[in-house]
């Protein structure tokens, strides 16, 4: 394709909270947060998640790849390099990429049955 | 008319879920994504769609119409060509229009009883 | 205030949808969708909404007025002149101000209970 | 870092309302509404919120730090500075801070059980 790839390099969230309980079974049901990555370029990107809390120093990055015509649904409760991801606790991220990207955020609560659900379009930077 | 119509031509969705089952009766209360579309403009908008996966090749395009001075809620669950959209595995897409369109995103889970449901402006390229 | 009104003159929701039944008691459970304007400028602001469907010409303007420095909620289930809007009936809108303005959009469906619920902030036109 | 920090100095929310009553146990289940900040820059951020309403005059500012590199999920239930926030009515807010933040509001309803969710990014001043 000769159009600019779709995205922007820079997205952030400012809220991030995975419930610490869940009442579903399995992986669907358990309650979390999830960046949905989209590199609809056709470059691999390099992506580096910066994790913020209320009272410490961030923690990061978390590196993620997301292949060329890709998408990457990315639960935060599942990264643990430099860190797993506090339950219960309030944070908010910046995902930076070296190739244009787009970001969704999206979270599962499944602390009462039925779950509820969350999600918006990331903040992108200009 | 005299003004511009509003909307942009490039718009992308990065969450992407069509949840494989359903507790509700008929087809509102069936588990199904949208792609909201509205043509405002007074010509008629030719949209093509692309979908992205996590680990296979991207399909598409799918070709929708939408009339000048109309909206078209697709359901993504009723594309079929060229190639039914698979449920229980995440998705993105790309969404291109000849003419400028506004698109929102939209989701009723209906794998539990009762429903929940996300919706958010989708990313508009500049 | 020297500093400009913060907002914008145009706005889009693509996703309209009243559902036709409730379950819940009094208005705030009615199934309901919401358009919620601010405007935080000092001059009045004029408003124009014109709904969009699927297949027959837009209907409106409805005309509303927010006063300066006031929010209004407004329920597209309340509006009547020029015409109800239909429930159970895929719709969309664009709204026009003649002073910068902010959009976001609600539903409140109560059609299973308890309610579920969707918000997201409008489209901006540049 | 040399990048300039993420984010928009002016943000606006113009759907609030804090529902009245709850059905969960403890603060994590009590009805809410959150403007999530996210200051990732390296300087503290000032943050004055100012509430619309539908009848009445706006109120406010409303005073708030967000360290250097800190996220601030801030309950509107808790303000009380100059007055607190009233239950069951319609309100709106803009947020000014000194510095480059990033704004999203969420709402958890519980009014009945279980509970719903709604998220939005907030809109940007540009």
């Amino acid at each position: 394709m000769s159009r600019e790839p779709i995205g922007k390099r820079r997205w952030a969230i400012a809220e991030g909270y995975i419930p610490g309980t869940s009442t579903g079974v399995g992986r669907a049901f358990e309650s979390h947060e999830t960046a949905c990555l989209l590199n609809a370029g056709s470059t691999e990107a390099n992506v580096e998640i910066t994790l913020y809390f209320a009272d410490r120093e961030p923690v990061g990055p978390y590196r993620v790849v997301v292949g060329s015509r890709r998408t990457l649904h990315l639960r935060f409760n599942d990264l643990t390099d430099p860190a797993p991801v506090p339950r219960d606790t309030d944070y908010a991220c910046v995902i930076d990429a070296d190739v244009p990207i787009i970001v969704q955020h999206t979270r599962l609560d499944s602390r009462q049955s039925p779950l509820a659900l969350i999600s918006t379009i990331a903040f992108a930077a200009d």
